[in-house]
């Protein structure tokens, strides 16, 4: 842990990092493939097969000369791919309803009494590549006490780019070094540092199901690490 | 009122609708002007001065050619305007006092009962042209639980322009007839309805210190109409 000016507001990552989305969209997909005659395919890859080309599109977002696109949309672009290469055919209200789930994901045990907790003493921004509207249902559906719904669309770019992360410090009017980014991927934090942020850690080892984590080549000492956002408040004082 | 669909969110004008700009305002500007000596000076008449160039500012904005700037930037322009007109010279700290004042309004005293109700059936946004960092310490100085800070800044255009509008509906992923502007301001309220929002009025006769609002004739019925933020709640089934 690094000595540091503590600091001024905290950007949360959310998928991942607040919400446990494989267990929430695992248990979707197993619904509508048990409903469709399927409950042979594994909702659990399934599941990760869709993360892992949402990873991928975003890492490789940059390339496509794309503009911010809504997350609906890439999630569904995704989720017909993924079905092409499965040749499973769902029907669109299927498909609706599986890109809809990501609205409606559950925090991990932790979440809203970590972020109640340093709600307290910082203001709380996300810093996902997740749409507004995405964020604000699953902030009224999981109880995260957002102050600002921050991140991708408001920045009009997705992380890992760096103005993803400073844009967000501009939109608090703060300097980049002032504004902590809280995240369970070593990417992502290695971005947001690159672009002069401070780096929370918080350690999620079920957000795969206990395979490990596609991003641990970006590894390093970040400036707070804890096992949960209620060890991340206690840390920092809250 | 006018028999409508509801609507599937509620956009919050927040200066005179849901704070009281005028009392608190007055407040620090007689602490600063009594503390550099010039109680005489009438500290009501000072604040409506300068929110008078802040709306004069806001209506004429479009014509300007300048794109988005943080309030405090032009509440800082309007405040060394107005104190060259009175021939009164303050220190920089006391300017920024005065700009920094209305990142801290006290709400009506209906604001939080009534906007915690509504929250309970429709997610609250900003439709401010008042920029994110001051809105997010001002709910936090407040107690205001806005979903998200939409409006001026997201949209980059202040209101009255039509975008100021339709971009809060597009960010909500709703179109602009699903989004209902609650203001106190019949001009703000005229210019939503021509952008294709729905309407509600609150009375806040008190914002002009009794004194009748500035654009009356903009008035009209309106979708709804209520006295208070409570009372818009009950109207609304909250």
């Amino acid at each position: 842990m690094t000595a540091n000016t503590p600091p001024k507001a905290l950007a949360f990552d959310v998928f991942g990092t607040v919400v446990d989305w494989r267990t929430s969209i695992a248990a979707l997909v197993g619904q509508v493939l048990s409903a469709v005659g399927r409950p042979d395919i594994d909702a659990f890859a399934f599941t990760d097969d869709w993360r892992m080309r949402y990873l991928i599109g975003m890492r490789d977002f940059g390339q496509t000369g794309r503009g911010f696109v809504k997350l609906d949309i890439l999630h569904r672009e995704m989720l017909d791919a993924l079905l092409v290469d499965m040749q499973l055919d769902l029907a669109e209200a299927d498909r609706h309803t599986l890109v809809m789930g990501w609205h409606r994901l559950e925090p991990w045990p932790d979440s809203v009494e970590g972020l109640n907790r340093l709600k307290r003493r910082f203001p709380l921004v996300t810093c996902s590549n997740g749409h507004i509207a995405l964020l604000v249902n699953m902030a009224r559906h999981a109880g995260l006490p957002w102050d600002a719904i921050l991140g991708a669309e408001v920045a009009q770019a997705y992380k890992p780019a760096p103005a993803a992360y400073q844009r967000t410090a501009q939109a608090l009017d703060i300097a980049p070094g002032e504004l902590c980014l809280v995240a369970a991927h070593h990417g992502d934090l290695f971005a947001a540092r690159a672009a002069g942020l401070q780096t929370a850690f918080i350690h999620r080892p079920l957000e795969y199901g206990g395979a490990p984590a596609p991003d641990l080549q970006f590894q390093q000492p970040w400036d707070y690490e804890a096992g949960s956002l209620t060890e991340l408040a206690e840390r920092m004082g809250c």
